[in-house]
Formats: C-alpha cells, sequence, structure tokens
C-alpha cells in the first residue's frame, strides 16, 4: 500500500445558504480543489461523495453521478457513502485506499449537505433516523435527547458540569470569530451559553451544533506525486474506522465512545505517533459534551478530566492542545456529509498556513480530526503531517 | 494491487418477505457467506453495504453499522455506499479495493432492500429519485417512462419489436424455475407476455422487474490466501465502474448506455480478456429492453442486434452466451441493493458447480456482471474465474 496525500482542498461558507443545492455546492468546493491542486477534468479518476441522505433534504438519490456531470467530466467513477455524520470522513477515508492500493492515482473525495431547506422539526426527526430506529428514533428519542443522556451520566461519574460545557461553546464561537467560513463567526459570553433555551436537560441550545448547508473537497494524490508537487500538501499519516452498537443501550458505559478509542489507537499506531505528537486537533462537538468525550477518547486528557481541561484553558487556540481552532461544528456550522471533509480541510490549511492570520497556529507538524457518526455508532479518525 | 477471490456467498430467497428488516436480511445472507468461508467474527476487517434507501423505505439512516451489530462484531468497520441499483456491485468493488490495497485482508459486502413495506406508488416515487430530480422525477417522469423512451428509440432504429422485449421475459422466467431463490419460479407464455397491461408505452408489465426483499453477501479476501481455501473460490479478475450524465436529455444516444460500455472495456483490459472469452453473464434487466441494450453495449452483440439474439435463442441456458441465467431481476426479483450482489453470488455459485443441477452451466471459466444505477448514470462491472 503506497502513501498518500492531499495537494488541494475546497469549501463552500456555511450556513443558510437559500436557495442552492449539494450538487451546486459540491462543485463549487471541487472547482476549487482542483484549481489548487492544478488538476484539470482529465486527471481525476474518481470520485466519492460523502452525504447523509439528498433522498430526504432533496429528493434526489443516486447523487454521487451528479458531482462529475456538473463539473463536465461525467464518464468519472462517483461513489456515495453515507455513515451518517462522519460519511465526509468516510468519503475521504474511502478515496485514501484507493489511491494507496493504486487502483486510482488521483481522486476527490468532496462532502456536502443541503439542510435548511426543510424545517427544523424535519430535519431533526431525519437525523433521529441515524440512531437505532427500532428501538430509539421510533420510540421518540433524537440526538440532543441521547447526547443529554451522556452529559448527565458524565457530570454524575466526572462532575462535568454546565459551566464546563458552556466553556466548549463559548471557545468555539471565539475561535469561529476569524473564519470566513463559519456560520456563527460572532463571540458569546458564559452568561449567555449558560441560560439559553433549555433543549434536552441538560443540553441547552448554546450546547448544540446549528443546522447548516454546506461543502468541502479534497484532492487526494499518491505521495510520491504530493511531495513534488509546487504548492500546499499534507501526508495523510493515517485514516481509521470503528464502529459500535447502534442502540445506546447495548452499551457498557455511555460516558465515552469505544469507537473514538479504537479508531484513535489504530491511527496512532497506523501513523507510529502518540496522542502527544499531535500539536492541534478537530474533533465532533455536534454537543459539546461530544468535545469533552473526544479529547478523553484520543487520549489527549484522562477520563473525566476533559472538562476540566477546557475550563483552565488547555483546548484554547493557545492552549496547549488547540481543539477545534476552526470554531468546530459548534460555530462553524454541521451541514452532515460536509463536516468530516471540512474538518480535514481545516488540517490541512492550518497546516499550510494558509488560514486566516488571526487563527493560524504556530510550530505545528502533525494535526489530527475525528469525525462521529449517529451517537458514535461510527469514527472516522484521520492523521496528517505537514508537507511543506 | 493484490489480486483478489471470493470464497462464501450468502443470499436470502428473494420474494415479498413481510416483517423483517433488511438489517435481519443481510445478517441472514451474511451468516451464510461466513459459513461457507469458514470466517468467524474475529475474521472479518470490514463490511461494506449496499443499499439504496433504508431511510425511505424503513425509517433508518446510518444503516451500516447495524450490520455488525447484529452479526456480534460490533467494533468492525462498516461502510454505506450508494449508486441506485448499482449499489450491490459497488459495495462488492468497494471491497474489492480495500482488500487488493492490503489495507484489509478479509471484506465482507452485502447488499439489501427491503421494499414491499410500502405501497408501490411510493416506491415508483422513491425509485424516481434517482433519476435527475430537478429535470426529471420532479417533472413526473419515472423510470419505467424513462427506460420506455429508450425501448422506443431502440425500436425505431434497429426493429427491437415487442417479440423480442417479450421474449426476453419468457427466458427469465424460464431460467427461474429452478432457482429456488427466486421471487417468481414460474414460466410465462409469449402470448401473456405481450398482451399484459401497458405500464409505459411500449413496456408492459412483464418488461419490468418487480418490487421485492432480498438481500446477498460475499467474503472477499487475497487471492493468495483464496487459492489455498479448501472449498468454493473464484477468482475476482476485475472491477470497473463509470458515470454518465443524470439526465437523459444531456446524451447524445439513448439507445445504449455510454457507461457500459466504458466499464466493460475497462474490465475486459484488466482482466486481460474479450467478450469472445466470457462463458456467461448476469446483465442488470430491470427492464427487457435493459437486457438487450447491455448485451450489445458489452460487446456480446452487434449494436442492434440484441434484440434478435434473444428470439434467435443465443441468450438461453443452451445457447452460446446464456444471459440471467438465474431468471434476472425480472424473474430472480430486484431488492435494489441485493441485486449487483445477487449477480456476483450466482456467478459465484455457478462457477463452483453449487447451483441446481438442472439449470447449472458447464464449461464454463469465466462469468461476467453488470449492474445498472438511476437511468445508467452508473454501471459496475465484474469479471469472475473459475478457482477450482
Amino acid at each position: 500500500m503506497r502513501e498518500v496525500g492531499i495537494i488541494g482542498v475546497g469549501h463552500t461558507k456555511f450556513g443558510a445558504l437559500g436557495r442552492v443545492t449539494s450538487r451546486e455546492l459540491i462543485v463549487s468546493a471541487a472547482s476549487e480543489a482542483m484549481e489548487m491542486s492544478q488538476k484539470g477534468r482529465d486527471d481525476i479518476d474518481a470520485i466519492y461523495v460523502g452525504q447523509l441522505s439528498p433522498d430526504i433534504f432533496e429528493h434526489q438519490m443516486h447523487a454521487a453521478p451528479g458531482i462529475p456531470d456538473y463539473l463536465g467530466l461525467a464518464n468519472t467513477p462517483s461513489t456515495r457513502v453515507e455513515a451518517a455524520c462522519a460519511s465526509g470522513a468516510l468519503s475521504v477515508m474511502q478515496g485514501a485506499i484507493a489511491v494507496a492500493s493504486g487502483f486510482y492515482d488521483t481522486v476527490l473525495s468532496a462532502g456536502a449537505e443541503k439542510m435548511t431547506s426543510l424545517p427544523t422539526s424535519h430535519v431533526t426527526e431525519a437525523l433521529a433516523m441515524c440512531s437505532d430506529n427500532e428501538y430509539e428514533a421510533n420510540l421518540g428519542i433524537t440526538f440532543p435527547g441521547a447526547f443529554a443522556m451522556m452529559a448527565r451520566a458524565h457530570e454524575i461519574q466526572f462532575g462535568t458540569n454546565a459551566e464546563m460545557r458552556a466553556s466548549v461553546a463559548v471557545k468555539a464561537h471565539k475561535n469561529a470569530v476569524h473564519n470566513k467560513l463559519a456560520q456563527f463567526p460572532k463571540e458569546i459570553t458564559m452568561e449567555k451559553a449558560m441560560h439559553s433555551l433549555m433543549i434536552a436537560d441538560p443540553l441547552t441550545l448554546y450546547d448544540c451544533s446549528p443546522i447548516t448547508d454546506g461543502a468541502a473537497a479534497v484532492m487526494i494524490v499518491p505521495w510520491e506525486e504530493a511531495k513534488k508537487f509546487d504548492g500546499p500538501k499534507v501526508k495523510i499519516k493515517a485514516f481509521s474506522q470503528a464502529s459500535d452498537t447502534m442502540a445506546l443501550h447495548d452499551r457498557a458505559d455511555i460516558t465515552g465512545f469505544d469507537t473514538t478509542k479504537i479508531a484513535g489507537r489504530k491511527a496512532y499506531k497506523m501513523a507510529g505517533l502518540t496522542p502527544k505528537d499531535i500539536d492541534f486537533v478537530e474533533v465532533h462537538d455536534c454537543f459539546t459534551i461530544a468535545e469533552i468525550i473526544a479529547t478523553e477518547d484520543l487520549g489527549f486528557f484522562e477520563k473525566g478530566k476533559g472538562g476540566y481541561a477546557v475550563i483552565d484553558g488547555e483546548t484554547a487556540r493557545d492552549g496547549h492542545l488547540p481543539v477545534n481552532n476552526s470554531g468546530g461544528l459548534k460555530a462553524k456550522g454541521h451541514p452532515i456529509g460536509a463536516t468530516g471533509v471540512s474538518q480535514i480541510a481545516e488540517v490541512f490549511k492550518q497546516l499550510n498556513d494558509m488560514v486566516e492570520p488571526e487563527r493560524q497556529l504556530k510550530d505545528i507538524n502533525f494535526g489530527m480530526t475525528q469525525n462521529l457518526g449517529g451517537s458514535g455508532s461510527t469514527i472516522v479518525a484521520h492523521i496528517f503531517e505537514r508537507g511543506n
């Protein structure tokens, strides 16, 4: 299996983008990635697209061939992969496997979702289908409820309280301020975060990521080619995936995710690294508690200490491990299929000194991403190394 | 890239299966594939699942992790791939790429759909979303209509008439008689086929494949391992995929599919074979005209001669190129995500002398499959070689 890298990324504005399709959004992000990587129509061997449900959001199934169609490269194989909110990172991982195999040389992996056309209640109902429908969604539980149970369990066992969760939200919004692609580039106060509308006790409005439209794309090539490329690049040091039971009630513990632990371990092993080597990370903060849990499960903080690390500033931009310096799902936005690709595009840009100066991290060599699907029944992790 | 093979398959009965989920159907087919390949829980590195829309058919998104969950191997990575009616073959192709890469050693690829829970009108509406929604489904065209236009164009240009189309249906039903897994294992007469209910002029009821529940699964391993396996096996000589415009109106010609031609050429090249080397084939006869077109596009018959080949008996069980000896989608049934995997399971069984004696082909070394998505905007082709 040969080593692989990324030589270009694209990313639309995230937000409520009005009358536009996910197909158009992907074409926009893909065009940017093609330009950055200096790849033309004839250079792309295959496309992987991560999308949760163009079926329900846009009445369009079989969405993947629509991408090469609109990009003017209609006979290029195009495959949709779906793993709930982890669809995006999975499209990158499948692309990476395909290039690593030697079967394809150049793969465009993209992700998108167009969500704001439906009423919020419909979106919440649709997303709930990513749990175990027979035992969860069908009986009325939605994801805010599922993550609220995790937050409550974590609070009882480890003291991870509302202040710690709100601190995640405040940090996310502060980080997003200079991210011109973020949905909510504005600061919020602790006061506001802690006293916002109750959504699912103990999670309040600012504990929850928003409903968003957007797309992101990356260009994957063999590392042999990437390292000679006269432009931005990163090496994909590791990709990994793990699954868990669909239903929360089948797990021994809901204060953490076995999937994140397993995917993390596999990624560290493949990269030949440990958590100490990672300079910054983008994790899946669909809810504030999910960020805290992710930083514990990935081995950055001891179990139960993730919440304390946030209030101590350890995960802030100037902390020893910046977490979600992009603003995360919370403030950058969470267009489901795009999210995992967006995390990777962010790490790519950080490692190539390409983000806005106010939020560019210094002295970084390794960045990691963790993308979560359902109530953690899919996790996809990636580790990237600076290429220039 | 290393060579890969298949060492076990599983296949549920196809039909209207009542109160069962696609998850349960896949577990059934997967268990059979695991037993045949002598693979236990700890042996499987990853799972790929082809499904069109558990979202709409079963109110279950993020269906893939549900498979290892119910199989008792919950942390095994599980990825759903979707390409309309070609989802199944694509799950096998992605599994083959992953094993060929060396990233995984043992992959279970499966496909399923549970369709009969919804009223027929809902199913037809859902399937129509696999066309270009903005320009086709949204304006009222469904797949019987799209393939009717192709049938009409083919009839005008090449004289492919109702008798030829009906002959495809009669052959399919005759072939299915001894297939104990088929939905409609019973013969029909030419009289009945030609005078059945008009669905979309000129296609009548017996020109159309049915709505079906079912699942199929295959176990993919490196060929180095497969060839030492003391059991049934085939070598995967080739896998290929091509896309085309979503909308029919963007194509220069609707009497054939560029995707089938391209995927076929790529497959022959990868296998080092020509159409003459293929002993039998399972093609995607969602409508009778689609079978005729597929045999032309794959190079078995000259353009415009596919219909004549059928009435001349060339594609019958005792013809020089048996086509859809299983009964095809038409009589075996068409549970969308399962279909491509079912075609491959059939070729596997034929090449290992494992089907019912009445329909076992003799002196066969190479079998091919062609799986179609949408109105041909995705095609996935495979070629297999006898392993024993």
